[in-house]
């Protein structure tokens, strides 16, 4: 794994800050985070109301929570919203009243088997109320009256999102995209959020050749309402990647597409493999994260997803144990690293057409071989002109030129603008 | 291997029946056959005049056979047609002499390394007459002169063979083939007769999409009569089965189609593999059974064909001791099982569109999730929902859906009736 | 390996004969090597001026040599052309000084890894003087004043190579090309121009079906020339062959062309694993010798190369190790007998289409059964034949039948012959 980076520290930062806030797909707790990432690249948020179609769904009403508690028969307050967001049931609907342990207990959930963490349970759809505690509080608690209290509002509001644009040489479009729905879970959440920032820093101090779009929406009914919103921006975008979980410490796992072979797919593989990290290459299934809605058959995106441990993968998926030591500054920067080496690969790849196609052209009297440096890196490039010649009939890219003959994508890359410059090859 | 099933013994019952038999490609043997199959599911009996065209061939004379012994010096019957349809070289001439022994051993065929066991013979297309006897029993003949006689007759006639047809939803068509031309062997004839007469009675106890046309005919000239009288029927033929060597204890045998990709091919293969019997899948060849006929490259259909050990593939092939020990009742019931688990699979073997195909349909307002039984059956239903719809665009089948989910056939049928139902894909 | 035969013997005597001989990419030494070849075969011999524009390059100016030198300080000579041709820098412009040794070593180019060994060295467009020598001979040069001379001439003249055609049945073309530049070097050249020599007489004994080209070309700017000359011919070249380092005792190397499965490759793949032989399959790259240019993208030809041990591949390589021992009879031997095996199965490889293709036709009645003679050899020869009937609908061809039945070749093409003769195929 890479050393701990600026990059690394500062994206541990950004996850600290955040993790305190109530996400849910809707409400404030999404705008003070988009608040926070605004303050690392400017975001265009968008705000949609209440009831707005959007595909096969509707905007639901907004979520908001001001506080949230359970107090025991002595008074004493035993679970607590304003200790962490994840003691409410996201979306919960408001209540004020006391009842019996007996009574209570049907709104409580835990997790048996991990007595001391909290759970994540949420019911966006059906009006519920709950709180979520260790399975070691419930089993602490006496009998008797229970004063419960979620001073939440579900009202006609909006959905919230952004976007960061990095403008490229063309607008053909990356998407990169990641959920901001979650409440206090650091790697599934978070991690992604941080990464996606840093890469879109890391992206505009370079002149990218694609657009690199970047989302920050809440699941599935925020890619979907961006989806339903930019119907005719879909077809500029060629290649995607959904970020999630990007920061526990294990090895890497890059989801493909539904199309399995899409260029970006390709690329993945290529740059996890030639990275000699442990690895992980899976084939797309239609659940996981929003890949789900951009690669639903009708869009069909090749978009991608890449995570460290996969989604549901490890046991302190959303619980209370993915906390802010579940992700580390280390992984966040090897998860940031490989994303810059698959977008540089992606950015520079592309198809070529020798001019020179009979024969091959004489090399020697353009300087081609002359201008090298030393003698196995000169081998190395005479090869890749070679191959780069051999292969530019419009078919294959630098990337094909790179896995037939086994050399570098950089030292093809390099063949290639060499016998651009010489005028043997166009793009 | 599944338990002896009341149609297993049924089965059983009915080659035990049919096993005493002189059955050749012509003659009262293969009519006599027709008339006990014909009590078990009605008939559609076919004669097609000796000299009619077929094809590339001509239908031959009738044959057929009242006795045929060979007596010994001392008027022993040491070989006699009466104890076994085997002892006779199928189509012999008629012949009525006395003769040495020497002279005579040209007519009589043995298996010198299985001595007690008689060998099965024919000549159909060159005229000769002939004995097939044990070589035990030969060794033991002293010599002298002998008197031999074949009361058989070789003239115009018909070729016989019968049609069997449940009717289904489509006229689109699954032929199911097995051959009525050999005498007294058990697995190599009748274990496919028995096979093919209960899935008949199976299959009409439903009513299948496909039509089931099932086909008793004798070998290669059958088939080849059926093919040229049935010329505008071929095209409605979409899949087939050959069904023989379908009774002995070894495990199943598919052999591939000419194509090899056809969807009878796709289907036997994910049925044996998901069944998790002990099984063999092989390619095809030109050479078997009439698997030859219906994949020669003029028609060149999805006809695969099941056997159990497949044809020449066991010493008792083709001799007397392919017997009714050597079928067995639980050896058929399982053939029989199979049969209808793979006509199950490609009777629903549909393909869908998904008519709301951008970005995931919201299954919960539908009530899709809420209808679902059991915990883990009910998670593994949600996933073949997601995946039917992930993969409806008209070009997957269920049975694709199955086998790139890897959840069983059956749940992914289920999700596609779901969804039907609610209106979200169509076939 | 194959025992030595009579045209083992007789292609190590040809490389005998023209080991001396001080070849280039230009001059004397290329015509007197094909005024040798000519004794074997008749050569159209090819004289192309200088200065003539030749795809992307320039024929260049004719190279001749004829004395070398360099005398040490007690005028004894160290270094000699006259002993090796290999003393000389290939190219050399003239020279003839005094110098002392310090000044005299830039231009000396030994193997210090091997230090008996000369190298061969070349500057064909960089105007350089320059000697090889044992790097043991340089070590014991005493300092002093050495007389250097290069009696060489560099001026306008001509390039030339030369070629041979076997005619064929048709005007399609196989081309058969091998290098004719390198000086003494026995397995770098001459091997290669020896079993093309002997390949061209054997083809001669028969009428192929193909018309086979061979060309006898300095590498490079030879096969270059040969192209821009022949831009009207190109299309007739179905399929070719590079024959280099033909005769070490490495197993044989097939490197497929750059389309990888012409006709060519599938031909070389399946006559080498028929045969049995250890070898090797590499893929195509865009290095080593004149396939470089046949299968440059605009001509992208079917033409692989074949080598015992490939280029580059040995110590030897490219030094006065590469000598007379190193190549054998049976090494070039076997070559040639695996050239003529491949060129058997190739000019035999049509496809064919069945003229009784709906059913089996019956073989029995047109004595396609009777006239086999053993056995095993008839069911082999019965299998063929079926199996040639089934595939043969146009697209596939005999040694597509071949691989799919896992017959011999020569059994296919039998049974296609027998089909034929019967009229029921056609090609």
């Amino acid at each position: 794994m890479a050393p701990v980076t600026t990059a690394g520290k500062e994206m541990h930062a950004l996850v600290e800050r955040l993790y305190p806030l109530c996400r849910s797909i809707t409400g404030d707790g999404v705008r003070a985070t988009l608040d926070i990432v605004g303050e690392y690249i400017p975001l265009q948020v968008r705000e949609v109301p209440t009831g707005t179609q959007v595909l096969d769904w509707t905007v639901p009403q907004e979520w908001n929570i001001r506080e949230a508690y359970i107090d025991d028969p002595a008074g004493n307050r035993v679970v607590d919203f304003a200790e962490s967001s994840l003691h409410v049931l996201g979306y919960s609907v408001p209540v004020s009243a006391t009842m019996p342990l007996a009574e209570l207990r049907a709104h409580l959930h835990t997790l048996p088997d991990h007595p001391s963490w909290v759970p994540y349970r949420t019911s966006y759809y059906k009006p519920e109320w709950g709180f979520c505690l260790a399975q070691e509080t419930l089993d602490a608690l006496p009998d008797g009256e229970y004063e419960v209290r979620v001073d939440s509002t579900l009202a006609d509001g909006h959905l919230t999102y952004a976007e960061h644009v990095v403008p490229g040489q063309v607008t053909d479009e990356v998407l990169v995209s990641c959920h901001v729905c979650h409440p206090s879970l650091a790697n599934d959440n978070l991690a992604g959020i941080a990464v996606a920032t840093f890469l879109a820093r890391a992206l505009a101090e370079q002149k990218p050749y694609y657009t690199y779009r970047f989302l920050f929406a809440p699941g599935t009914i925020g890619a979907i309402t961006w989806l339903a919103r930019n119907a005719e921006r879909i077809e500029r975008v060629k290649h995607g990647l959904v970020l999630a979980c990007a920061g526990d410490s294990g090895r890497l796992t890059y989801k493909q597409s539904r199309r399995g072979d899409a260029e970006i797919d390709r690329v993945m593989r290529h740059v996890l493999a030639a990275s000699e990290r442990p690895h992980h290459v899976t084939e797309f299934t239609p659940y996981g994260y929003d890949e789900r809605q951009f690669c639903s058959p009708g869009f069909d995106l090749g978009v991608g997803s890449l995570s460290r441990t996969p989604y549901a993968g490890y046991p302190e998926y959303h619980t209370s144990a993915d906390n802010l030591d579940f992700v580390s500054p280390e992984a966040m920067a090897d998860t940031l690293a490989v994303c810059r080496e698959a977008f540089a690969v992606l950015d520079r790849n592309r198809r070529y057409v020798n001019l020179s196609p009979y024969g091959e052209p004489q090399l020697g009297r353009r300087g081609l071989y002359d201008s090298l440096g030393g003698r196995s890196d000169a081998k190395q490039a005479q090869m890749a002109m070679l191959w780069v010649l051999s292969l530019s009939e419009g078919e294959h890219s630098l990337l094909d030129v790179a896995e037939r003959s086994g050399l570098p994508f950089g030292t093809v890359v390099a063949a290639a603008d060499a016998l651009c410059g010489a005028g043997l090859i166009e793009a």
